[in-house]
């Protein structure tokens, strides 16, 4: 039997040398929590250090992150051979994998970046749903894991953790674990602070699994896991901790959080945990635990690979998992794109975005798509049947009004691996998911967040529902691809693109309104240059019109007018800023040209003056919208082909 | 007796025939919800639609705020001379009072603009918060009002909604009331979809005093009002209704919430309901009843003017509620500018700006600070007390890790009046509140947002903390102005234009690490150029460095070093760009000048384009952060004086 109290204060200690030699860091949470990890890897877990990118591995997410030592520690024990003892030494240091907060690094175990709190367990939401997903898909032979999570006080009082919570219960996500660190301290101080609701009364009444047990009595954590694992709802493990327990100056105070360590402190808990090892120094006996302990993990990863090698499914299974694109997959896009450039002169660019949808549903089985609670406006279900707590074959989900943990969701299925997420609801609501959205691009996972009612084009719904610093706001982001297609031609390439792009998650700016038709034919992907040049007058250019979305088929409107008062006017569509950032310095001057431009968008002008100099024009918002058709908003802001023509006069 | 029930029937018909008339809005609300409006109206609600700005008025949050013509309808049957019949008739048309969403114009009885959901009632625990604090400070002679919100359920799954259930509950804050339309039915269908908690149950894990009633049965809502008036709990009315009451197609039904009416769908309620009158036509006996329920406010108004014109306090009082600074209060915050010039060579600006807070407690009582779990770090709570469950009387408050119900509770109190709130975190979770911030920007509340943390100068924490795109996505947003300054100085400088500034949010972006300081004198507040010039070359400039906050140290050594090779390099400080946007053409140019550029700015250059040409260059971020110490990071991405050196060696 491995003495699971020394794992866990083998966990103690390198968590405590690891902050001391710092000199900085959260001591509260591996100290508070060490008895609890220990008892779930050496019992429950199912991991393979030597394989950490095994698809069925059970999940573990650190959503307390500035807890991030006690990950460190549990990595390095258990053997994950890039979180070596020097790794440990180097905690908070310039590229170590031992960073401030967990950053992912699956093949260093480290599954999902957390630290902005709330988020972790929502991730965890969306890990849980796509073992489910592809459960369904491949069956239990090959998919059976857990999701784990680590909780933190704060993280059951950030919005977002609620509304995990609500939909995990709903959804009856039997296998996902919350290990709550109820310690009664966050960074204020005592949590009666802020919050004196139920907890465990608040899971309850969502459909929890709640069990209360004192978070250092082993045999009742084990217990409690065992409990949770046969348990069909999903479970929360509400651990009575004591923070920073086994430093005598801390344990139970607020400074235990993260107050500085002192030796004395190292020395002091060393004396009354008896453990009289040095720092960094862990018994052979309680590495050979972690060891024997782990190897649990090991024979269930041989045999599942014998399973999978006999499986008829295994290479859709590993196309999935590797997140690789069926051969020919880009006929279908482009096929879309094609039908896009024979299709109805002017459709919204989100109901083209719904029949690109529809099209890869077969293409591209492992598409899932989130909407939070627009399925109408958005069109993005047509051809799927949803994921609900019987059917875990579908492969759209009714997210309900919950778009931050949707965000969230999404990071944690294309963190999972097997899935390609979707996010679809409108564009004004981005704001709402803007945290998990920076998450994916700091991750660079492959979410495609997809966005209706993009303008003032929404019309009367007004300005809470009108984005105008929306799209300048996701510009700012690195990593992040920003499209605001034309038409359903470039709707259908910007789709293309997305799903093509493995590193970064995307974002499209779709129209409610119809967007007219600018592109004749798609044989070639123009979207990829991120602008180029859609109109180009014979005999050189009097004036070049940039426009993105809605307004390209303005813009062209325009040029058409100007042609007739004989003033020669390029039209340029610039669907993805970042993409043209990445073309050549002479594509870039080609296609912007020499000649004046009007840069023409149904939003505020910040970061135009990137393609704009100071003698050059913007027509677009200066402020926020109103309440009133689109036609009439238009009309009112400026945004007129009456306006072009007229500045177009007065600038060349 | 009034009829109530006519009375309800009354908002029925005006919100169909608004909405009809318009053509598209939501009847679901309107005709679910009538009952239980004009029953709260009829004999619980505080109001004097005569003097809709009266102080201690009752607020009414309309959190579904897609249902806007039942507040529509609600101000005029009661009397708010804005709320004309032609103003329903214009429902959704541009300019109208009677927009999409309910837009705030407190004149007409509205009290704040509604529509994101969730928002709404995070917004009403902050006007239950300002209610507390002021008959605190003021007595219940003055202030002793209620606040009463409509609920949807979308507002019940958002996480900011959740955050605003779980913080009202720890306050106790029994003068709150949420009237829930629970119809079972969502945008997306039946409400089983996506939610299957048991949301009392939820509630009273909150703490708060639950009602479960039918919503169309008047006696029973009638009860359940006084009950929750009787009850110090927060009180929540958990009304079961029929969605589009009324309209034999469409109630109970998915299409109740938004599906567009027809004639016919008119004549059938009309028909069912025994209204036989008009569009638009509302019987005498109706208003008369409308008319005589709101005598009671009438009455409360005119004793409360007599109580108020008695009052010792009277002056203060007005002061505090009519947001006008008293006398001399710009002293204060001069001294704190002339202390941070003679004080500390180097000083964090999150801790001058606790400075400033300091400072101000005195001279501006009605400052009140809410703050997310950081109290330490952030260090604006020195002088203050908390506002707790037991002690109305504190101007701080522990929020919990909640930072987007912080955000909208920021919005609530403003637009309750009364009070100047100050929200205090850490930059990073900007994101996390952002949808509140752009609702103050759209309102033009004066909310100060003061942020920490706010770049890689955070350390190793890593990139989850250090904002990089943050500056600039809210520097895209209209009415916002964002200060990054430089010292304690223009920290203080900032504070003061922040606090003189009633029409609008402002935010400081601040540093963890210390800042140097910059400015000898401050006679002048030269933030309120938004940017000037720092150090000026004798004999004219080789070039320009332009910088904010804690670059701006960094510009200035640089310069010096410039100096001893021979270039002559003036430095400009740009604490806050729209504010330089405001100044004319002859001053930007002047502190701009001709010579070559130089932006540092420890973040990325989205939007810097504003003020660097083509051949200028820029110092910062090029993508996310790291985790190590700040001076590691700061040489580690090359924001440092050698790269300014070698860059200015190359440009000029």
């Amino acid at each position: 039997m491995p003495d699971i109290q020394s794992m866990a204060h083998a966990i103690r200690f390198l968590a405590l040398d690891s902050i001391l030699n710092a000199r900085e860091g959260h001591q509260g949470v591996p100290l508070g929590m060490a008895e609890i990890a220990s008892t779930l890897y050496a019992n429950h877990l199912k991991a393979d250090p030597a394989d950490p990118l095994w698809p069925d591995r059970d999940r573990v997410v650190l959503s307390n992150g500035h807890g991030s030592t006690l990950l460190y520690a549990l990595l390095h024990l258990s053997g994950y051979e890039h979180v070596t003892l020097e790794a440990l030494k180097s905690f908070r240091k310039l590229g170590s994998v031992t960073a401030g907060h967990p950053e992912i690094e699956q093949h260093a175990g480290i599954e999902i970046t957390t630290g902005l709190l709330g988020q972790g367990i929502a991730c965890a939401v969306g890990m849980a749903v796509a073992e489910e997903r592809l459960a369904a898909q491949f069956g239990r032979d090959l998919v059976d894991h857990r999701t784990w999570a680590f909780v933190g006080d704060g993280c059951l009082q950030e919005g977002v953790g609620q509304e995990a919570i609500s939909l995990a219960g709903h959804l009856q996500l039997g296998k996902l674990t919350f290990l709550w660190d109820d310690n009664h301290i966050t960074d204020d101080g005592d949590t009666i602070l802020s919050i004196s609701e139920d907890v465990p009364a608040r899971f309850r009444a969502a459909g929890w699994h709640v069990q209360e047990l004192d978070g250092h009595d082993i045999p009742a954590i084990d217990a409690a896991l065992s409990a949770a694992r046969d348990d069909p709802r999903p479970s929360l493990l509400a651990c009575r901790t004591t923070i920073a327990r086994g430093i005598p100056r801390l344990e139970g105070q607020r400074g235990g959080h993260s107050a500085p360590l002192t030796e004395a402190d190292s020395a002091e808990a060393r004396a009354a945990l008896n453990w009289p090892h040095g720092s960094f120094e862990i018994p052979d006996a309680v590495y050979r635990d972690w060891h024997d302990c782990m190897a649990k993990g090991k024979g269930a990863r041989k045999h599942w690979q014998a399973r999978l090698d006999a499986h008829p499914d295994a290479q859709e299974f590993q196309r999935w998992t590797s997140g690789s694109l069926p051969d020919g997959w880009e006929q279908t896009a482009a096929a879309q794109s094609h039908a896009g450039a024979v299709g109805p002169d002017a459709l919204p660019t989100i109901t083209a975005s719904g029949d690109v949808c529809d099209q890869l549903a077969k293409a591209l089985p492992e598409l899932f798509v989130l909407c939070a609670d627009l399925e109408a406006p958005t069109n993005h279900k047509r051809s799927r049947t949803a994921f609900t707590r019987q059917d875990r074959n579908g492969s759209y989900m009714h997210c309900g009004v919950r778009e931050h943990l949707m965000g969230a969701m999404v990071d944690g299925i294309a963190a999972h691996g097997g899935l390609r997420p979707i996010n679809v609801t409108y564009l004004a609501f981005a704001d709402y998911e803007r945290p998990a959205m920076r998450m994916a691009a700091l991750m660079g996972l492959p979410g495609l967040f997809v966005f209706s009612h993009d303008s003032i084009g929404v019309g009367s719904n007004g300005p809470t529902h009108q984005p105008v610093e929306i799209l300048a706001s996701f510009r700012a982001m690195p990593n992040m691809r920003v499209f605001r297609p034309a038409d359903a031609v470039e709707t259908a390439e910007a789709w293309q693109i997305a799903i093509e792009t493995s590193d970064g998650p995307s974002m499209l700016a779709l129209s409610r309104q119809p967007a007219e038709r600018v592109r004749d034919g798609a044989d070639e992907n123009l979207t990829r240059k991120g602008a180029y040049v859609l109109h180009e007058p014979k005999n050189g250019r009097d004036l070049t019109l940039l426009a993105t979305g809605t307004e390209v088929g303005l813009a062209t409107r325009a040029s058409a007018h100007l042609a007739e008062i004989g003033l020669k006017a390029a039209v340029v569509s610039m669907p993805c800023w970042e993409l043209f950032e990445a073309q050549t310095e002479e594509y870039r001057a080609q296609v912007l040209g020499t000649a004046p431009r009007i840069g023409i968008e149904a939003a505020m002008s910040f970061g135009w003056e990137r393609w704009l100099r100071p003698d050059d024009r913007f027509i677009g918002m200066q402020g926020f919208g109103a309440s009133a058709t689109a036609d009439v908003l238009y009309a009112h802001f400026g945004i007129t082909v009456e306006n072009v023509i007229s500045m177009a006069r007065e600038i060349v």
